[in-house]
């Protein structure tokens, strides 16, 4: 691939970099074109509701390790990712593609357990598995799923009307996925030459959930909606907080200032980060896959949202769009860095 | 992946077996699916213009080898195909997203190859590129495609409306793009060891086009339209004509009888055929990716396909849906079997 021509590293460029360097010249012309690139999911003309549209490719080896992900787990989870952008975008999900690309190490059997967890998600979600694609593969196996959601534009959320002062909440708890890949590789390691020996996750089953059975939050989107809120902004957490936080603070032109303090942690996780000797909250603030909602509110939705369960508000928006920062409970306050997840990086 | 139970090789039911394996139960519940699997592309509801969605993987190796592909072609093709599968639906291609999975083989400057070859086909046919995913591989090139169209529901064509003698139709030529592969390959092994020979490739253009650069029939689309004729059926050809054509028979539950001589053949697929003395009818039933589009007209409408240039009339539509076959030159009449293209057999 690299004969003649000065050419560029991609781990130089980095995931976001890539996509960037790619997409920045794609205008869309199509008049059914609400929204293109940039956002959850593109909105698309459709009518009374509009259409959203989002999709996402996990490769083995590098999204997963069949080692310790069983493929019924993996096909719920292959569809949940997808699902979150949609909810992410304040849609209802409707349907789904499938395609895989599947090696000959792999059984009928096994694409039957993949599919069975693909099913039962649909069936969990109510969306409907209306086409796909079936391939050979080399290597492993690789899943694409694009999804399709329904809203009616006035009430489709993007990622760019967050609004000085407004409240920045988040859904559930942040960083239990990261510790519990964090778990699986830790006791993968400990029994690969003990087989004689079983993995110890006694106390830390919340957090194997989180990393294998992720839920994306329609639950958040239908309390908001019975609440009469219509968040200002909201993105779906796959790459950290910090990462997803500086996406709305970019597409909103705003500044945030969020609280350390107030950034929902599950027991557990601090648990199992205390075995580590890693600070919580810096695995909140970098891990991945939590698929939880991050949005914005405008301040007189404060009560309302108060009475809502499994919801904390951890900070505001800041005018100055240069202003990204965390106050810790000492008083220290810090600019926000997005590490995020970058499946480039070779340390991951 | 295969411990204490017994399993089926892949291999064994093929990948028509096999999605049939997986997909037989599903059942659209949601009531925006007005089609869900089982046609070139699902229907979904969307205010005045339904809109069609269809997905296809392409995957290094399988679909696609770099020594003799560029990449640039390679997006080309990998939009054509999708766009194919939309135009079959008698729809107009709107929208694409793109997911791309890339080892640490590739520079920036490959993707960006691979991405001028996806927007120039974008322009070409007039689609927005909307969304997609950009992850790590750690083997070859995976690219996954999802296109959206629209048309209004009562021209939407599927596979199952064919009626007793309808014509049956085909756009283009049929085998070139098989002959474009042999040519490839042949010349590849030929120049494998002796790096100084070139490829032979001189009279043989339009076969090389065909293979590397597809282009899907959007144009007859638009010409039946303003023939004022909406077929009865329609699929596109990317497994070879005897298998798209027994998917028209099966989903319309009739038969089918086509004439050989009728089949269109290009001059230098005759001709490489001659080289290779592979009968160039077996090449068109069977040799894939032609992406025209096959489909069957009310026998009223034979003087306006008439008019139309680059359609072929080839046979018609039988009642009795055992009974498919095609009817040689000499006489002989052998029924039509789908070999198709499929890309778990070992020897493709």
């Amino acid at each position: 691939m690299r004969e003649n021509r000065q050419t560029t590293e991609i781990s130089q460029v980095g995931e976001f970099g890539l996509i960037e360097h790619l997409t920045s010249d794609i205008k869309p012309e199509h008049p059914t074109t609400l929204l293109g690139i940039g956002d959850d999911a593109a909105i698309i003309e459709a009518g009374e509701q509009s259409m959203v549209i989002t999709t996402d490719m996990l490769i083995e080896g590098i999204h997963f390790d069949l080692s310790y992900t069983p493929l019924k787990h993996l096909g719920y989870k292959a569809v949940a990712v997808n699902l979150s952008d949609v909810y992410a975008m304040n849609a209802n999900a409707t349907q789904i593609t499938v395609s895989i690309g599947i090696s000959s190490r792999f059984a009928v059997e096994d694409i039957h357990d993949l599919y069975s967890g693909i099913k039962h998600a649909c069936k969990v979600y109510k969306v409907d598995l209306v086409g796909g694609d079936t391939v050979a593969s080399q290597s492993g196996l690789v899943i694409s799923i694009t999804a399709l959601g329904r809203q009616s534009l006035k009430k489709i959320v993007k990622r760019s009307g967050a609004k000085e002062n407004d409240l920045i909440c988040v859904s559930g708890d942040l960083g239990s996925a990261y510790w519990g890949l964090k778990l699986l590789m830790r006791e993968k390691e400990a029994t690969r030459n003990a087989p004689e020996l079983k993995p110890k996750f006694e106390g830390y089953e919340y957090l194997l959930e989180r990393q294998l059975k992720p839920e994306p939050r329609k639950d958040i989107v239908r309390k908001l909606s019975e609440a009469g809120i219509l968040p200002t902004a909201m993105i779906d957490i796959s790459d950290g907080l910090s990462s997803e936080i500086l996406h709305i603070c970019k597409n909103s032109n705003k500044g945030c200032r969020i609280y350390d303090e107030k950034i929902p942690i599950h027991p557990q996780s601090t648990k199992l980060s205390n075995e580590f000797q890693i600070d919580p909250v810096v695995a909140a603030l970098n891990g991945g896959e939590d698929y939880e909602l991050l949005f914005t509110i405008s301040p007189s939705d404060y009560e309302k949202v108060s009475q809502i369960r499994d919801i904390s508000i951890i900070g505001h928006i800041l005018p100055n769009p240069q202003q990204h920062e965390i106050v810790f409970r000492d008083g220290t306050t810090i600019p926000l860095m997005a590490q995020g997840w970058n499946a480039f990086r070779i340390d991951k």
